[in-house]
């Protein structure tokens, strides 16, 4: 029988709503940082057997529905040379900002054969996991052209903001590339094994729904269209989205990613019908005390109800000092809490 | 007769759409980086005489209908003695960050006596100004909080939302401090001749609706309750509100301020009628080709249309970068697009 996770994607009828945590993998578990010790985060993305044993550590803590690969949504911009490099405390910086035509030169159309540690990685990954599913996940285009062009994180986006109003040429031969590489990297990790991939477009929420419109969703339409034939539901999330949630579905995603400001039953609404939601528990609520975190568990479930299908998740990634116990009773109360008594 | 910006302020008939633009006055002046020049940001906020200077700077510029006082949202806290400082390109900094229960002693009512030079500013501009209205600011209670809370600037406000959850008692004695000192902060700047007044609280758009209802709608209500015998518009304002407009009007707003996410007819349907709208252009647009900033401008006009009166305005403040004389040729746009054909 198909996992619980994927026919929840579909909109398919579940035996309870299927939870996984957005950076379940990482930063906030302590076996993480051990096996991590003196390794930059870029390198430790380009080993295969670093990256499945930390893509399976959260499994062994908490009954969760699927894996994702851990990685990072600049991965495939250094496999193809780009000077990217994650600074610890400070995100993704680029050595040279992205300004003008010239600079698209950089960004050649990624190959799998650039990336062997994912394929490697999946392909492990995959045969541990079973008929736990593993969800592959790629950068999406506005996020990444902000990295590239602001050079590192950034507040406002002001110079991102500014070649998409003032050079559309540039910008969407720059969207363009970075929607190709999006979708070999995907590409690689379907061919291998993965069963749903997740679009993450993190700061897109930085952008005007007349904007998503006309410079970003010619993009991510193109993404998701050709991941189409690989049969495998495709996740499209970003922070702040709350009045995208129609575009983002619209672009062809089957599972639209939400938020914590946005309540699951208005979201539904919003993202339109056959649309699967996944979210979308507020990620600082798992530093308040038990009673509130059930309380807000719950009040997400009934509230994902009326949508076609529900993934329960956070709204963003969990916070590094979230308590790793926290999150093993989270899956737990999801499950029991949503169990349908089979008829 | 009453200025077009207090009308618009209070949905009656305007001979043109008022304009004026958050942070118009400071860093994206040349004269005013002139006049700061040596001088640390909290130590201007304290001469009388610098910040008329400052606050008639844009006008000067810029045919804006209202002047805004300059100041900054912790000049308050700092008046009352708090070790709050504002550190170049970071922000605000608090040494000791506020933890626990002990912490609440440090917080003491604000006395008209404790910031003469808001009274002798705001006296000597009305002065100045003459029928042209002056706006008066406080920050909100969820903004400062964060700052006490943080210590700083925060991307996800950890420990002020852990608070929140996890010790509702001390919570809203600290929301209930600051919004005694909003309450104060205001009435000082009304008693010496504001014509408005803007409740900014920046970063309120972090949390969702229930939390804002539950956590700090109670604080919010009592400040513009408190300022309602007063007599002069209230307008509230923060980032990223867009699922918070219906509450950030019930909280007693009479103009809700909105960021550029939401266009402003759908943002008239969240604030509910009788509810002015102030906004909406995006900052960055300011950085494109005057054909763009122009076409969005007179979208957001359009849409402004059906709310219960507008003000133009951007959707936050002024970038850095932004070049005075495309805001120059924005405020002259902005009354020659809107202008009423008189009956």
């Amino acid at each position: 029988m198909t996992s619980p996770f994927v026919r929840a994607c579909r909109g398919e009828p579940v035996p309870y709503t299927p939870v996984w945590f957005m950076r379940q993998a990482g930063r906030s578990l302590p076996e993480y940082h051990r096996v991590r010790a003196g390794i930059p985060m870029l390198d430790s993305c380009t080993r295969p057997e670093l990256v499945a044993e930390i893509t399976m550590q959260p499994l062994r803590r908490y009954d969760v529905d699927a894996a994702v690969l851990f990685s990072d949504i600049v991965v495939p911009l250094r496999a193809i040379g780009v000077d990217v490099d994650i600074k610890p405390g400070v995100g993704p910086v680029v050595d040279r900002p992205f300004r003008d035509a010239s600079d698209l030169a950089r960004l050649r159309p990624l190959e799998p054969g650039d990336v062997p540690y994912i394929t490697e990685a999946v392909g492990s990954l995959v045969g541990e996991l079973g008929e736990r599913p593993l969800i592959g996940f790629a950068g999406g285009p506005f996020t990444l052209a902000s990295y590239l062009i602001e050079g590192g994180p950034s507040k406002n986006h002001d110079r991102t903001k500014a070649m998409m109003y003032g050079d559309p040429g540039l910008w969407h031969g720059l969207l363009g590339a970075l929607a190709g590489i999006a979708i070999s990297f995907l590409r690689v990790q379907v061919a291998a094994g993965a069963s749903a991939v997740q679009l993450f477009d993190s700061w897109v929420g930085a952008v005007s729904p007349q904007d998503y419109r006309r410079s970003i969703l010619p993009h991510t339409s193109r993404i998701f269209a050709a991941l189409e034939p690989a049969g495998v539901p495709r996740i499209h999330f970003g922070v702040g989205t709350g009045e995208l949630l129609g575009l983002l579905g619209e672009a062809g995603a089957d599972v639209v990613g939400v938020d914590w400001r946005v309540p699951l039953d208005e979201a539904a609404r919003r993202a339109g019908p056959g649309k699967a939601l996944q979210g979308n528990l507020d990620p600082a609520v798992l530093l308040a005390p038990w009673e509130v975190i059930e309380s807000r568990a719950r009040d997400v479930l009934a509230r994902g109800r009326g949508a076609g299908g529900h993934v329960f998740n956070l709204g963003h990634g969990v916070l590094p000092e979230t308590d790793p116990g926290t999150l093993a009773r989270l899956a737990d109360l999801v499950h029991a809490a949503s169990a349908r008594t089979p008829a």
